[in-house]
């Protein structure tokens, strides 16, 4: 199976309680394709960097069978570069530096071999983009999901709705829920978001977790509970990048086969927040994201004995 | 079976961006006693109340089997009075008013005929008064379980540090557990806490769940994600009482078991939340207990098909 990825490819500069890392190669697309290739599919990844992006990081991705001909390099150009710090309890972040470099005009080019990708992962991006990747595809793919954020909703609500109209999954947290349709509880905010195109809704909840549903049904995944969170960056897009992994491995777009993609993805996330940046990505075997979903089983597995109450 | 219960019986005056409620009953123990009493246990209620505690609401315990002979009414004097705000999104309030009436002297004498109870919930109280309870019971019951509050720990935590070693079961919610330990993280938290005395810990996250700790086995459990919190005002006590309730009425404190008694105090806890006080709690059926569980079976169940990855 196949999974188009089209996402951001950029360097962060990240400050936690924990310390700080500078110019580390990061961005939505990154850790996306990161987790999609632990699930031993074609990834087909859709960006654009600056000539300042190592080039032994695109020599990696070939080795995990991202494919990097629809990646574009502006070798007079820079990279994509963003500066946060988060607070103490690393629930909030502030955003120093935004510099949006070969982003500003970037032009998702999909290459002919792209054509055909049986699944499609719409990184955050601006919806405009993320649009042109779906008109730009020659036959319609057996799932498209895309990620947002609260800043289009800010700045181009209307171009942002027309792209969510056109997805069949929309995997975003629960702050951007309740800012996209003015509603605080969460079950109203997804009858109305799948009221809006998507067949289903992924609601991330960070530490909390993640719900996901699909017209009235709902399914609740928790987050690992965990030592400690040394770095949350990313963690949204890898989580996502090991839900969609997950689906085109088995491919399979039953709710029921959804409810294993979100575990699939919350294991994946859990590790991305232990370690800077990217570090323990690209540092992953298949048996530990076993272990992982294991430990998943084993925090939210009852059997209730609903037959004797 | 049967289950002890001490905690007060009160007045709340209630303010939620729903509405206002005035001189409701409500209280620790109210909550905790109408929750157990849908397991067909004997609740065995220990509190005082003032003489202007409603007659009609225990007449109506004694047809829940919520026994009163430790009900002390001090017809003199007035019950315990509580008056909160809750902020918009329900998850904070402030407490307006607390008279402490009765309870400021509360010397919470033990029947004779509710000795030998085989479970014992300490709703939240002054550490002492809870150690007294368990210090004046002639045979160590089969689970005992604590709850408390922040407030204790700010005013008496080495009083509140020796109920809690005396105990078998901590009830508290993530807030406490951080201000109990000085430790952010819930994990670490716990295996503080876990060091402390208590053999078990729930700890309770409001419409984030809870989870159930024994050694280094954790379970968590969503709370029901509903369309409107109308009430949070003793969410938590319906939990506990839930909780206890169910493992009362199986009479097995095997980890498995608990976990199935963290859905069911989860599932009181959501109706609780419906209504004004204890308005829904009254009026509840035993299939709607069963109908809600099903419910949290739906949200949580999942095939992860471990064999097969």
């Amino acid at each position: 199976m196949s999974i188009l990825v089209v996402g951001s490819m950029a360097f962060d500069d990240i400050e936690t309680p924990f310390g700080k890392a500078e110019r580390i190669v990061g961005g939505a697309g990154t850790y996306i394709a990161y987790a999609t290739s632990y699930f031993g599919v074609e990834t087909r990844q859709v960006a654009v960097v600056g000539g300042d992006f190592p080039k032994e990081v695109l020599a990696d991705y070939e080795k995990r069978n991202i494919k990097i001909e629809g990646v574009q390099i502006k070798e007079d150009e820079k990279s994509f570069f963003w500066s946060g710090r988060y607070h103490t309890n690393m629930n909030s972040r502030d955003t120093l530096v935004t510099e949006l470099n070969v982003l500003e005009h970037f032009d998702p080019i999909i290459p002919d071999s792209y054509q055909g990708a049986d699944y499609v992962m719409l990184g955050n991006l601006t919806p405009t983009v993320q649009r042109q990747v779906i008109e730009r595809l020659n036959d319609r793919p057996k799932l498209i999901a895309m990620d947002t954020m609260n800043f289009w909703m800010d700045i181009m609500l209307d171009e942002l709705l027309k792209t969510i109209s056109m997805v069949d999954v929309l995997i975003i947290n629960d702050e951007e829920a309740r800012q996209l349709t003015e509603e605080y509880s969460l079950v109203r905010a997804a009858r109305k978001i799948l009221s809006m195109g998507p067949r289903f809704l992924v609601i991330k909840k960070g530490e909390h977790g993640a719900l996901l549903f699909e017209g009235d049904k709902v399914f609740f995944a928790p987050a690992l509970p965990l030592e400690e969170v040394f770095d949350p960056t990313g963690a949204g897009d890898t989580f996502a990048g090991g839900f969609m992994g997950y689906i085109a491995r088995t491919d399979d777009t039953s709710f029921d086969n959804m409810k294993r993609a979100v575990i699939y993805g919350s294991a994946m996330a859990s590790f991305c927040v232990e370690k800077f940046g990217t570090e323990r990505l690209v540092n992953l075997t298949a048996k530990e994201v076993r272990d992982r979903v294991f430990k998943f089983e084993q925090l939210i597995s009852v059997d209730l004995k609903l037959s004797e109450a």
